[in-house]
């Protein structure tokens, strides 16, 4: 992984300087374009002493200077902390505190996040960024594929999120597995919908550069523009999850896609039967897939002849990776016995950053231990049963139990805390909490909801609460959050 | 370039069992009976004490049974060591103990090649391999990128046949950038009439089963058959060379080829302007390309979009690649000047088997030294002028008058002697040789021949011989071709 290659975007510009880079708005952008903004931001960025090999947040939404932003910090060699924008001040000011980040580039429209006076570092928006004047960077000609090129925080069992080391060779062998799966064709064009601080998005970008690909960006996820500009700007892939899925497929209505759309690529999560079905019925190409932040994106997907035969797989394990399910009594599980999906290949994150613990404890013998359960069928398709077993996944994002139940453990009138995510028509999943609290002390759902709001992303807070008398732990007090979902559809639980 | 990887057939036959992936005569062979047949070929080797990281040398025609053995040798890990079927039995024995072959596997039809008493190790033919029962063979179920996977033979200044080491990740780096090049369609399928023994025909497997792509394999070039299968198998790229390429076009007529059709990947030296021309006229596709043994096939490769704004060209360095014209003082020469073509990337050799001292010789500061005279224009487009100098292109196959030289100078009557290419209408050039013989002493030129025949592949055996007083060699003994050529136009040499 050692291996060294040309700085990837330089590399792009060279080579097909005139092709559509970046669609945003009623702007388009060729390589040679993004690559000369990106420059100039790289010497502004530098002229406020940001350098090689430091750890920088970035803050910023789905816009075409975040792309411009991203690859600046590429130019220079910088390892960028790339920043969930839905996150509150306080996780944002632990994530760059925890990856030792030496500055923060956000935007104004985010700034409010960060009136904080515990933040200890420098920070400029885009805005002011865009307005210095430039040096003469120093721009890296090229990498080293097992250089760090961003961090992505994920949260785990234990709350604590961890910052995710992704590679430019993670990054480069995803964009290829991907590649030899789902063919690069002369006029592909990706449409990006999803948020760029996720791996979802970014990894998008990757692709761009790597196989010369324009990408539509949009701001949010929006079904009537998706339509619009899959029909106008030739979009011929989409990374998508169920519930936008879903959207496009109501607006859709009568309707149909064009010919050139060729890929729906549906992560986050499985999608409801249904859903694949009315999609089929529609000659809508969906590509299932399974991956996360650790994966650098895919590393499971749905090969095209088999969209239809293997309808609800995730696929098989891209060209360079592979997986296997862990069974009861480690080895390899028999085929159509679950077991915990462990994954391998060099798409695969070396680590947590500055977390030789969690690394070691996740990634064991070169494999990395995912916590997400499924099976694979006799000819080897794998099927996902459960992502981290206690993992919520609503609209797309992940949301960790145990980091919600953290912060309602710190609410002084509660004494145990229990979270689960529940069916959710709009969302998927909506995450609902437990408590048991001090004995006649019963605060109100709305002080809750306050107290997590200033803690927690929105999509974080607990959608419901419920007080309960004791929460079901085993002898080794482990949760039980089985129990607790058993007992919501038995009613067992006050509101 | 140590990252393991899953063994390439084995994973191509798990993600797609049932796709084509060789069409032969009237054979279509998928992917699951291509390693079902390899793996059966692996227990036949195995059965004759062939095991892992041995040296096999291989001597087979273009056929599915080479493309079994090969695959074969690759499934138990070993390095086969892949002999140009043209070479005569010392040739071809000088190369498998240079290379320490522990075994030699080759066909009935070429076995009168190997009838010599010099031949120390074992050697079998394909048909008594294909007879014996298979062992259950013991399989890599992954490899290494580092590890080799090939050697080839190429010869240089020196007329020393050197081993060029090719591994598995030079393989697979060089089918990954060809893939971020052209691009790779779900209904791609690679039509292979150039030598597998060559990196050129070598190279189409190795794009076939990394992409799970069919190729149409023929065994020996043919126009009308070449046109018939375009059409027929859906043939969508070609590799090619300049002398093909025209008879091609010859046979074509007024003909076209099918829409499907959408490169000539055209290799073994620069083509003659008039054809590509012609070509562009009748809006076949042409793609020039650069590349050679050590760069497990293309390094440059001319992008679609300039393929008429850059007419002549060879392109730009693939996506992992980086070229430079080396300066007569050292350093990149300047846009328009030519110089030595230095090469780097992962697709490039590491060194040459056994050669510590040629290795270090061409391998300088992680750059090759390819002995290649070219420019780059403004835009950065390689120009090839001069192929290795001395190097003599012979209907594609490379021919290096030094070892010509050292053949002449074996016989007894010669004293002196010098090698060039002459242009020729059907090849493209071949070999004419200027003697100084020994006083009073004119062997005829059938003798010559003859000799020359006896030690050489027919197509190195130069087609004139002139006889000259004196060689035009430099003050350091340094033998002057150039001269050569200009007394041949200006008519100084007697025949």
């Amino acid at each position: 992984m050692n291996e060294r290659m040309p700085n990837f975007l330089k590399k792009r510009m060279f080579l097909t300087p005139d092709r559509t880079a970046v669609y945003f708005k009623d702007q388009t952008v060729s390589f040679k374009e993004l690559y000369d903004r990106s420059l100039k931001a790289a010497g502004q960025l530098q002229g406020l002493g940001v350098q090689q090999d430091q750890f920088i947040g970035v803050l910023l939404k789905n816009h075409l200077d975040t792309v411009v932003i991203l690859f600046a910090l590429q130019l220079l060699g910088v390892k960028s902390v790339i920043l969930n924008n839905r996150l509150t001040s306080s996780e944002l000011v632990w994530q760059l505190k925890d990856s030792k980040s030496s500055f923060l580039i956000l935007e104004e429209a985010l700034s409010d996040k960060m009136n904080e006076q515990n933040l200890l570092i420098g920070a400029i928006t885009k805005e002011s960024l865009f307005n210095r004047k430039p040096e003469v960077p120093v721009i890296r000609d090229d990498i080293n594929l097992g250089d760090i090129c961003t961090i992505m925080y994920t949260s785990g069992t234990t709350g604590h999120p961890k910052g995710v080391m992704q590679s430019y060779g993670n990054h480069w062998w995803s964009a290829v597995g991907s590649a030899l799966n789902l063919g690069v064709n002369d006029n592909d064009c990706w449409l990006c919908s999803v948020p760029l601080f996720h791996i979802s998005g970014f990894s998008i970008l990757m692709r761009s550069v790597i196989y010369g690909m324009p990408i539509v960006l949009h701001e949010t996820f929006d079904a009537e523009k998706t339509i619009k500009d899959i029909n106008e700007k030739n979009v011929s892939v989409m990374s998508i999850v169920g519930t936008m899925l879903k959207r496009v497929m109501e607006t859709l209505g009568a309707e149909r896609l064009p010919g050139h759309f060729r890929c729906m690529l549906l992560g986050g999560g499985p999608a409801p039967l249904p859903l694949l079905v009315a999609c089929t019925e529609k000659e809508i190409p969906v590509f299932q897939t399974y991956g996360m932040t650790e994966s650098s994106s895919q590393i499971v997907t749905l090969a095209p002849e088999y969209s239809l035969t293997k309808l609800g797989s995730a696929g098989k394990p891209l060209f360079p990776s592979e997986i296997r399910i862990e069974g009861e009594e480690g080895g390899a599980a028999q085929a159509g016995v679950a077991g915990e999906i462990i994954i391998k290949g060099p798409n695969v994150t070396a680590g947590y950053l500055n977390r030789p613990d969690a690394t070691a404890e996740k990634i064991r013998d070169g494999w990395l231990y995912t916590g997400d359960i499924g099976y694979l069928d006799e000819d080897g398709f794998l099927y996902v049963l459960d992502r981290r077993s206690d993992l919520i996944i609503s609209g797309g994002e992940n949301i960790y139990p145990a980091e919600i139940e953290a912060v309602l453990l710190s609410h002084p009138s509660v004494q145990d805390a229990g979270v689960i995510g529940i069916d959710n028509e709009q969302w998927g999943q909506v995450p609902v909490a437990f408590l048991v609290t001090k004995e006649g002390d019963y605060p109100s759902e709305e002080a809750l909801r306050q107290f997590c709001g200033e803690r927690l992303a929105k999509y974080k807070v607990p959608k419901a609460f419920y007080f309960i008398e004791k929460m079901p732990r085993n002898a080794a007090k482990k949760l039980l959050r089985r129990n607790l979902k058993e007992w919501l559809i038995e009613g067992r639980a006050d509101r």
